[in-house]
């Protein structure tokens, strides 16, 4: 079943900056969104054409955005699965991903046992529920070990590294529903974007990736690393692929260690480390999955330069308050420096609340503001540093009154 | 004076295709568009934030749009210039371009002027007030030539070629507040954006249009023409921006012949043959416009890689009905087609209901579907027989019983 293009309408559960992005490129497909979100006013509003406020999980607000769906998506793991099978099935809508790879993912023991069966490079990890388990997984995996919630977590929250039992307590009250992972010592944390369309799949350039504290703050694009490693990162997240069912995109996060790749997360939804393909690919995550979920052929994934993107997060230790941005005309004075910003009312601190993009010059010049055009070997590093330049750039103020 | 970026809030007096597009590319930099249009649910409603349902030229509908917008520009130039300067001033809301700009542009014997005066080459021409004038001119710049009626006329409408004073008065009814222009024998008619920002100015590539009943069908970029003649194609149009005030980006038609190059029209705002900028340049001339209206940096104009875009127009023949397109799956084939859709209800002859773009791979891989990825000396020829086929895959159904 497909969603008819132009003049179909798509049903996403979740309306923060994903679903805003996934409605802007909705938008010159003829394809309107409408967004399911307790917040009223959520950041996808603006673009989407409609919202429907209600929580994630209220059937009733998920039967209402079915009944003025073609299809129903999500961008947010915590969808309830159960819940989109039910309603769709009653309103005869299909949902993509499937409800049942939602289920999957939203169960880290449960998806790395698929991946571990279907020959999926992963972490060694254990089952733990109980002290008991949680001893033997150390035995077994050393120390510090990854200990992770099954459920409930996403974007690293709910994952801690751990030493001992009594360390595992304080970090998790409850140590029962764990899973224990070998702690990888990475040389790189590397993620590709795949796409899963009606008869084909497609997989996004691998793209290296900077977390502090748990949270993405650049990505680099090709990923500065060895071919064969792109090579291998690419195939392991394709393998990916035969554990999910149901169109759409998915981000798989991979560590990189002695020249293995290990699958780290997976999420079933647009990543933040593919906000990269807007500029830097023929076509965007965003616009492949509407176009995987409606059912039409997937775009061409290949990367027209290298680039680099910022995430704008809130600071670290500055109060929530009214999110007033400062400094955007001197994060654009470089030429090849582009904005997207999602529309959150309040900065919190490390709340994600925009991100920039640099891209190379197709052609060599990477166009500095400056004047100084050089193209060295690292020209990724050069884009990091501009990228992070305009990031840096910005700041928020701090008070209304202060605009 | 600027507009708070993101933040602000632009107002568009019209709400058509370009409005639509500019929302689309205001939505990342977290600025709003508002658009004064007077059809309800008009094409740029879904990515816009609201509507004003009003005529352009309704003081009420203006004062109202000023009232929410930080700066108001226009997507037609039918907008009341008058009107937009008493509202702007009684608001104290910018108007750009500068409603001045727009007043000479209306006047198609004042633009000449303006133009010749300060030495930018446009076809010979006379003032035309009576079956005298004309005659005169047909004595100074032969037969047939092209009259235009002095105002009301956009996108070729109002503009014919006549042969005599009695062919004129049969065409045009009242032969007063005409202008007589030579009838250009020219090779190729080529178009270049330009765009005013706050303190510089933007230039993109040139574009090589291919015109049938006066009505846009392709642009091929850069234009197949020589390095000469685009760099005095960019070097006219950066001069018409002397005669232009206040910011945004214009559309320049141009005429090349005999090695010359000749100022046709000029748009002042994104123009059709600019369209090809979303996927072709690192700044699509909507992003550019929402910029230089904000005060904002201009973006990098630097084409990625040859791009050809078709427009989807309503078929000559067919009535007036509900537009439902078919064939979107069809023409999405060839990886490399984007499709930008209007969202207008009805389709009518020749209305311009959508365009597609299709962009070369900038590694020299055109990435057809069939494989045939061969790249040979003229590959903006074969990326022209890509958007063709890519647009007549596309076709609209005959009545709403056919979908």
């Amino acid at each position: 079943m497909t969603v008819p293009v132009p003049g179909g309408t798509l049903g996403v559960v979740g309306g923060g900056q994903l679903g805003r992005m996934l409605a802007e490129a909705a938008s010159p497909l003829g394809v309107d969104v409408v967004v399911l979100d307790p917040t009223p006013d959520c950041p996808a509003v603006p673009p989407a054409a409609d919202q429907i406020v209600g929580e994630f999980d209220d059937p009733d607000g998920v039967a209402a955005l079915a009944a003025r769906a073609d299809a129903l998506t999500f961008e947010i793991e915590l969808a309830d699965p159960n819940l989109l099978e039910r309603v769709g099935d009653d309103a005869d809508v299909p949902v993509h991903p499937a409800p049942e790879t939602l289920r999957t993912i939203q169960d880290k023991l449960v998806q790395n046992r698929a991946l571990d069966d279907a020959g999926v490079p992963v972490p060694a990890f254990r089952q733990v529920d109980d002290a008991d388990d949680l001893q033997a997984a150390f035995d077994d995996l050393g120390s510090p070990l990854m200990a992770k919630a099954r459920t409930g977590g996403y974007d690293g929250r709910g994952n801690a590294p751990v030493e001992s039992v009594a360390d595992a307590r304080e970090t998790f009250g409850d140590i029962s529903g764990l899973v224990a992972e070998e702690l990888v010592d990475f040389e790189r944390e590397l993620s590709v974007i795949v796409a899963n369309g009606a008869d084909e799949t497609a997989t996004f350039p691998v793209a290296e990736n900077v977390h502090e504290d748990e949270i993405l703050r650049e990505s680099v694009v090709p990923a500065r690393t060895t071919d064969e490693v792109r090579e291998r990162a690419t195939a392991v997240a394709t393998d990916v692929l035969s554990i999910l069912d149901g169109r759409g995109v998915f981000g798989v996060e991979l560590f990189e260690t002695d020249g293995r790749v290990l699958v780290n997360e997976i999420a079933p939804r647009p990543h933040n480390s593919g906000h990269y393909t807007i500029e830097g690919c023929h076509i965007s995550q965003f616009e492949q999955h509407v176009r995987a979920v409606c059912g039409l052929p997937l775009g061409d994934t290949a990367l027209r330069a290298p680039t680099v993107m910022a995430n704008i997060l809130g600071d670290p230790d500055a109060e929530t308050r009214p999110a007033t941005l400062e400094g955007v005309p001197s994060a654009l004075r470089d030429r090849h420096v582009s904005l997207h910003w999602y529309g959150k009312r309040e900065v919190r601190p490390l709340r994600k609340m925009g991100h920039v993009t640099v891209v190379a010059d197709e052609h060599g010049d990477n166009s500095r503001a400056d004047g100084d055009n050089r193209s060295d070997g690292d020209d990724r590093g050069e884009l990091l540093v501009r990228a992070r330049a305009a990031r840096d750039a910005l700041a928020f103020a701090d008070s209304p009154s202060d605009q």
